[in-house]
């Protein structure tokens, strides 16, 4: 069981170079910064940040393989048994200027609790301007990635799953347009190579299920009008992460690496009060209308 | 007791308008817009707001009576019996401008639950450069307030209690540089009185506290440095108010109007990673230097 996790802690870290390297060619300026850490309990991490790019405003990738000893009544809460726990993933949160592309969030990781060891991860798009075929797009990468791997995913549970867990209750609305989410991934044991390949396939499809959209939109002009639109959508992408996110609550309760945990706040923020889109058909209401549970695949 | 909390509502209410009054006076720019709202459950609210003014950039004052019915556990968590409370409060925060002049949050509130009332609030400051004099006008403004009130009020007692409350600790520092909180002021009913009067005084110096402040450095000249680091130290106060404000978040879970809630936070803020200040004796590094608890009066 421990080779597994090795296995997906060297996998993660071969995903962080290539897609910072993907990252920086779509890019063409901006490049990544590295800062190596240790974490006091045990183990570390690699979080690489490209600030101030061409297209991307703020890109975080971040890759960490930890261990240490989990408060008993986390541990309690958990699969598995006693207090030792390992966890290794991949996270990313591209930030890009245009308000006409979105921004993107995934990640993939693996934890040892005891005897138990599963996979969790997910990724999900947040658009500011709404373009039905980059909903679309992302989404049938996502089912198809899903559909190769039936034995362990199920495109329709875990984009449910996804819907579920970004929503802001005190909105109204889902982060964005949804994707898939997924944990405890081959927690039965028989199925954990599964997982694990699932995993790999899904890491090497992100890109591909991103970088089209960016493609799409990054020649397009935008104004002040747009730009700020984007910019208090932001504060819509802050209040998720620091009111609801699991990852990033548990992170910094258990003490983890603040900067590395907040890399994944957008780079610059508007909060006004009482906006709302100019018109009831302008672009902006289009946006708003679309952040709920959506079929996205209903008639591909 | 329950004459008390009309006649707290009502003090409220007249600060309310008195303040705004203050501030676009001392903005000579901008103006408040007046949001008048009710609560599905009982009771409703003023939210009043200036956006874009000369010295502020965003300023906040909202008033509210609010009453209903308690979740179960909620209610079991509070003093005071039963399932049904009244709330009646006002709530301040103004973000200016300048990075030199400090942003600064104040409340007061007044609960009743069952045969139980009482008064609960603070007033704080939080620098982006900091100045010794503004510390101790601000600290010395409140200790004289607390001072001409001892059978209810401590100023040691209630600035420590500041000093808790705003603290972040996955940034190991407080918010700002603290001022006063209190809460459960007149609950044994004898003093009630005491706590009304003291409540009252603190909200009719609450500008004196504040304004000269904003005098001293309004006219002081500033460049894009300056300007970089009040919005990237803007993120703590979101991260603050998001993460660990109970006001914030227990408002978001009772399903409070959430613009009014959020109207605290500030109007645009950045999330850089990994910055810290140029040098070891820089203004940005004495700011942090003064982060924690600090006795602003002993030599005064």
């Amino acid at each position: 069981m421990q080779g597994i996790f090795s296995e997906a802690a060297s996998f993660f870290s071969e995903l962080q170079k290539r897609i910072c390297k993907e990252l920086e060619e779509t890019d063409t300026v901006g490049k990544f910064c590295s800062d190596a850490w240790e974490r006091p309990g045990g183990g570390g991490g690699l979080t690489r940040v490209l600030s101030d790019g061409d297209v991307f405003e703020k890109c975080g990738v971040s890759w960490s393989s930890v261990e240490g000893i989990l408060p008993v009544e986390l541990a309690q809460s958990m699969f598995g048994d006693g207090q030792t726990f390992r966890a290794t993933g991949i996270s990313l949160v591209l930030h890009p200027r245009s308000p006409y592309i979105p921004t993107t969030h995934a990640n993939l990781r693996c934890i040892v609790h005891g005897e138990k060891v599963w996979f969790g991860g997910g990724a999900d798009l947040t658009p500011y301007y709404f373009y039905k075929d980059d909903a679309i797009h992302f989404h049938q990468i996502l089912s198809n990635v899903c559909k190769k791997h039936g034995t362990v995913a199920d495109y329709s549970t875990f984009k449910k799953w996804c819907d579920e867990y970004f929503y802001l209750p005190h909105r109204k609305e889902t982060r964005g347009i949804g994707g898939i989410f997924f944990d405890h991934l081959g927690i039965d044991s028989t199925l954990i190579q599964d997982a694990f390949s699932f995993v790999c396939d899904l890491g090497d499809v992100m890109m591909n299920a991103y970088l089209p959209i960016v493609a799409a939109h990054r020649k397009a002009s935008y104004g002040d009008k747009e730009r700020n639109w984007q910019l208090y959508r932001r504060g819509r992408y802050v209040e998720f992460n620091l009111l609801h996110d699991r990852g990033t609550i548990f992170g910094l309760q258990t003490d983890g690496r603040t900067e590395s945990i907040l890399m994944s706040l957008p780079p610059l923020v508007r909060w006004d009060y009482g906006t709302s889109p100019p018109s009831f058909d302008s672009r902006e209401a289009r946006l708003l209308q679309v952040l709920k549970p959506i079929d996205w695949l209903s008639n591909s």
